[in-house]
């Protein structure tokens, strides 16, 4: 993907619409006020706020009572500290070639976590336990970085859902080859959504260890958090969140934002809202002669092949990213704030666009 | 210091005091209104957006127009991010014993940066270009970690200043010897505000070369900025910035508070409270007997030392922390929502139980 | 490849045969009367003696006067401190999926010098401009790990040697990219001895900037050397051996033991002898109903397919590996003092063993 | 120090010498011996061989059954596996400032090993209780890298040496405050030989759980080994010596050098020398006017202070480093082929330059 596609923006223009990235939207108007409520006063810092305990408490109705849950300021973040955690200096990660941590953190795994990651590729972004099977061997071969870690994303980062079935599936073979299970859950609410299922089918029932959970793409101004299931998985937590440099001084300005998003249906909302308009899109251009989608549309993603030239002209009215540049393909994201006259408009765009 | 003083924090309470730290404030309404207005429509991720761009020309009106302003999430990472950018894999930083990347960030620098620091004992937490010459030599020789950058901080972690003609003397010396210059202000403003002189006063025109510049502490929910004053120093700095974990999505958000804390005098009137208030305080505590100022008393903090159990029974009702255990000494916060009726109840509060 | 299959060895038994790997053999008479010469009297440490001088006249008389050589333990070091001297924090490494690099170093590119390696499948081995493109694009996109060196083998992991011209097409593509090369010639020696062409055709001459020039499997007790070709490519050598915990105290007894290697012959006859025997192996097995032979054999390197039951008997007679466990494919190699009569009698074993 | 004091080196010239360092000097017969007989045949590699095998029992016996020993190539890679395997990645090192892994290996724990170092300064090189507390506090803290692991030396970077009862001390206050101990034991042999005391009591009946044997200044070409006294403390050693870039392919060389060294009393007899030349160069010197010796000779460094200009002129003669250029201060090593001869003569020299 390209990053950068860029057009001009205005100030305080609520017309401004984008298909790039989910996290083009702002946030809803909840975690504006949620923001300014704990404005109140002085607070301790560093997560010794009331906010952040009421926090930890709404994780953990989601999550179990083992729950344990530490903020960081971003998604790259979170994989990372997870990962740290989860691994000793000479142990690995097996991860879907397309994941997010292997092709678009910059190499923060590898030069901020010095974690090799064991790569395979998948036909959907979904591995499986025979596709785990591929990078796992070689245990007790020091010439051979150490496989201990199955790191998968839900949704994927090809806009594919894994069932809590699936999920259970690669938990279960991971384990017994004595690995433990991270999540990439930047938009597990979109996973959930899709699926009409409670996050803890996704995740603590089906046996994952440590989960990055995605606050910013569904409505957040800024955060995410690292959700520890199994805690003898992730040892240190506190002190590599800290020295990773991820532990937020005014901390109740994160917690309070979660609350939100979590403590009502307000997350299931924006995801299932975001999801919706995905499908309407796909819906909407599934017809039109030289669009193809390319993957199936199982969250708020739709991958699409359509000629370059008229990319190109529909891309200076809405803005999205070219995918691969190799084939073309693009991918036309939703936002939780993504609404069907916006949707309508992008389609009739593309229809038009390819008309001339 | 030891962090994790606690007390029972209660929620959406303006009466909560504390004198523990600048961070245990919250944020002025400008700074929710800000962050309020910027939510309107898409903009672009990652910085693409009109608040950056006009938060760039906000920074280039302090500190000249060759400055580069790049936002990360807190104060240790601006950090680590500037003296990653400034130095080579085998160099090294020279920087006072009591420096915050010394003793504060839970060896970041070395962790993650994979930085060797120079530390220098000092008597007021100020470098001077004799201090330097301690810890810079070895130059060429393979097993010396090469000194390459001196990082000072202002204000200083003992509340201490320096003055623009200290500054300069430290970047002219370490200039001589082929050094660069790194400034920590995550306290700049209170500095600025002490001194009465402009932010460039302190920066570009005494030779800093990168400067972390601090939002947090000033009245910013969140964010400080890496700014590059001479763009030779720190080579890299957007991709370091994003692989280090520290590039926000919905930027829009950091920018604009820096937007609303350097567009307007904001930040300096943050500032000159949270000093004015210190000064008051020591005013009122000098005479308590058996409470001594044990430092100068410059920005926005006071250290003081009086017995244990006094300051036991003090903190039950206001927090702070000790400042050394060895001998007892403490530290007391200013922030810009100190108000006068706070401190001059916390000053009671010390007298009273002094007396008892 | 699985390491630590095991026998039992004896002390000083000339007989012990291995065809598991070339660093299963000592090393020439040369080696030893080289280094018993080189230990009259004081000399400097760490490099500053005679012997490391007339070693850097060797190599300058191979490589070109631009040549500067830093001799280091052992391969993964001779491939990590070129690669991080030759990459910025962000920047990363193009490499053959098979590439030692990516399979054989416990991480140590990733873990020790937190580089991201680019993989490519290949079918032989051998990049080539057209596999270098699937990794190198991206660049200034922030999110992508920036491609800036291309590394490759020769002769590679799969026995198969780069030619000149493949070579100079590889290093004309990358530097026409903006990206260096690193060749990793833990076997250089072989493939000029296969090709009978000089080290230079294959390095200076053909556009390489960084060489890793291997002495351990040609005959040395230990050593191999950065060779920088390019020092544009290479800044900061010197500190970062030494940094990298690869400066050798008593560095004559490594130094020359490389001028014995490459000041005379010796080191391209115990190439040509270790080439000669795996031709004559393969040969030898080529007609042996149920033994195939899986690569081309341009090296010192043969690799088969067996029946696993045949390859445990014969390994109870001749240790070496299996390279792929899920196909049964094995290797062999013949190192400098592998003999005819040993080649006769492990294919005479493969043969009887087979019969069974 | 400084390093890259320089001179002009002959080739097999055994009237060579300095006092510059005891790795000026070559090897014993012995080691050539040893080397050259176990260069039979073939040998399993990294490790996989029996002299590694005989070397592993002679450690035994000196340092007890539960000894486990790991062969790496030098000094810097000896400390730096240790540290990295004693401490997770928050964890950080008290040691003497003066300590050798702070002042003289390029900042190595800190890049490669990414371990904060907590320095104290010492009167004379030696960590006590009393010292050591104060860098060990703020445990639990996040913000304060943890004090895991206290590293002493012996004999010291000063050229003293602890006693079995000042080990044992440390050990005790180290493990009742939850700490490991890491002993540097580059010129391990010359503590013992001059306390006349066995390896063991200053090891491992003293309470140290982790040891960096040195074999290169008492007579070895290269080699340092690991050596776990306690297993709990030092978890993935062996997959930590490679992804370190320390595995030895032809192991067997280094191995066989242990086994001479400390299979006979080969080692000790080097340090005795070593040793008695030094307190032979103390007596000599002592009474020369203008000569100081600066801290007590315990056992092979003479550290001193005499004019500059005759320093210089000196030089001329054998090689030395100057220790201190603040105070002019220099450091006379010897080593196991130092005699009273060449003491003599540069004692003589000494007062000879003193003279003119």
């Amino acid at each position: 993907m390209t990053h950068g596609d860029s057009r001009t923006w205005r100030r305080h223009d609520p017309a401004a619409r984008s298909f790039a990235s989910d996290n083009h939207a702002g946030v809803p108007p909840e975690i504006l006020r949620a923001v300014a409520e704990a404005n109140e006063g002085h607070q301790g810092a560093y997560g010794d706020d009331v906010y952040t305990e009421a926090m930890r408490e709404v994780f953990r109705a989601h999550f179990g009572e083992q729950a344990q849950v530490w903020p960081v300021f971003n998604g790259t973040a979170a994989n990372v500290v997870s990962l740290r955690s989860m691994c000793a200096p000479w142990e690995a990660v097996i991860c879907a070639e397309s994941a997010h941590i292997n092709t678009d953190e910059g190499g923060a795994p590898e030069v901020i976590g010095g974690i090799k990651l064991l790569p395979v590729p998948t036909p959907d972004g979904r591995l499986t336990p025979e596709l785990i099977d591929r990078r796992a061997w070689g245990f007790g071969d020091v010439h051979h970085a150490q496989p201990k870690v199955v790191s998968i994303s839900n949704a994927t980062e090809l806009g594919t859902v894994y069932t809590p079935d699936q999920i259970k599936a690669v938990c279960t073979h991971a384990h017994g080859l004595g690995l433990t299970v991270h999540l990439d859950g930047a938009r597990l609410l979109n996973a959930a959504a899709a699926l009409d299922v409670p996050l803890r089918a996704l995740t603590t029932d089906a046996g994952v260890d440590v989960l990055s959970f995605g606050g910013t793409k569904l409505g957040m101004m800024y955060g995410e958090a690292v959700v520890v299931l199994n805690p003898d998985a992730a040892p240190g937590l506190p002190f590599i969140r800290k020295t990773f440099m991820q532990l937020a001084s005014k901390m109740r300005f994160v917690s309070v934002q979660f609350e939100a998003l979590l403590g009502s249906d307000l997350g299931l909302r924006c995801a299932r809202q975001a999801n919706a308009m995905a499908a309407r899109l796909a819906r909407a251009v599934r017809d039109i002669p030289g669009v193809e989608i390319t993957r199936p549309v199982e969250a708020n993603a739709v991958f699409a092949t359509l000629p370059a030239d008229v990319a190109d002209r529909v891309r200076e009215r809405f803005p999205f990213h070219t995918w691969d540049h190799a084939t073309g393909e693009v991918r036309w994201m939703c936002a939780f704030d993504t609404t069907e006259a916006d949707v309508d408009a992008f389609a009739a765009a593309i229809a038009e666009e390819m008309r001339r």
